[in-house]
């Protein structure tokens, strides 16, 4: 599959190299793709068994991608999204939280969300939340023994969530469908509840949920 | 200790009897403590070390009881709690969720939580926000196997966290401090999450979250 980085930090960093390390084809998009820190990215993605990433501007990136992952800075998500281009039919992968600058809450809630705002953002194109609920130390190593942290996921069309779907199991996550993109509503306070155990009050980073069944 | 219930449903009726089991004196309050409901909750209290639950006028169990379980529905929640007398000092256990009639949402979030409302409705009380997270059904039988789940607990007076950090562990959950009470902004949407995951979108109600460390 060819996947699409909107927003290579941490986490677009971390999942574009993990995804690439599996066989997909992956292009970090970018404002600067011959950036130092984009370059080194390309130079860490090649795996045993994967290709290497490559870089190119954020316009290419979604031209040339069946799937992309958002993974901005909450406060620059609304003018990378409208300066994109025609996104329609395309599956989007919202990894956004609308965190306040100081971690002290959120910017959107209870009745609505960041997946939802970047849905009227991205017109046509399918929203699918997700990998916004635990750190990117995480997603780039989801062994905790033998246990595999949770992943949720939503979205408001069932065919772009089987998409997305196996990009979270190859990651090694429990994958959840926690239904339609409203319930980001949840998964964005879900993301903050992580946040704030791990960098503020004593939990550390090194911490994940999982889905116990019986 | 002795544990006063304001609210004597599905999670006042099951936490009460449970530590009722564990050996603590249990009140359950109720406008109507003469009820079949009432009645049926006290003959099903006494465990093998335990010591059967007694009822009581919520004024009374307000003033018997050293630590007070408030699990009210929440468009009661106001009026009951101002209907209670003086609570200053009491430790408080808010296991309320604002949850809208038909589980859409919460009528509390982001900027605010039932916590803080209800610490407003309260005066004096020590509130701590705890067992609101899962359903009766968990707090019922904690075990997943060999796991626990996690039930987190916050609040703003560091005693009374230390007072009911062992009325959850009693109960045999993974006891986790999330801070103080304006997490409840948190929790509660994490308590939405269980819900909507277990009642709405395929889940079923034998369900937890384990916090996973590294």
């Amino acid at each position: 599959m060819s996947i699409g980085i909107i927003g290579s930090g941490n986490v677009g960093g971390t999942l574009g190299t993990r995804w690439a390390q599996a066989g997909h084809q992956v292009i970090f998009g970018s404002r600067n793709p011959g950036s130092e820190e984009i370059q080194q990215l390309i130079a860490g993605s090649g795996g045993s068994q994967g290709r290497p990433a490559r870089a190119a501007s954020l316009a290419d990136a979604v031209r040339s991608s069946e799937v992309l992952l958002l993974a901005t800075p909450w406060p620059a998500t609304k003018d990378v999204l409208q300066g994109l281009g025609d996104l329609a039919g395309k599956v989007l992968i919202d990894a956004t939280n609308p965190l306040l600058p100081d971690l002290s809450g959120l910017a959107l809630g209870t009745t609505t969300s960041a997946a939802e705002q970047v849905a009227g953002w991205a017109p046509g194109a399918k929203v699918v939340k997700a990998f916004n609920t635990v750190g990117f130390n995480i997603m780039a190593d989801t062994a905790f023994g033998v246990d595999r942290p949770v992943m949720f996921y939503c979205g408001d069309d069932a065919a772009s969530k089987q998409t997305v779907k196996p990009l979270v199991e190859q990651l090694e996550f429990q994958a959840v469908d926690a239904g339609p993109l409203a319930q980001a509503r949840l998964l964005e306070p879900f993301a903050l509840l992580w946040i704030s155990l791990a960098l503020v009050h004593g939990q550390g980073r090194e911490m994940a949920f999982k889905l116990l069944r019986r």
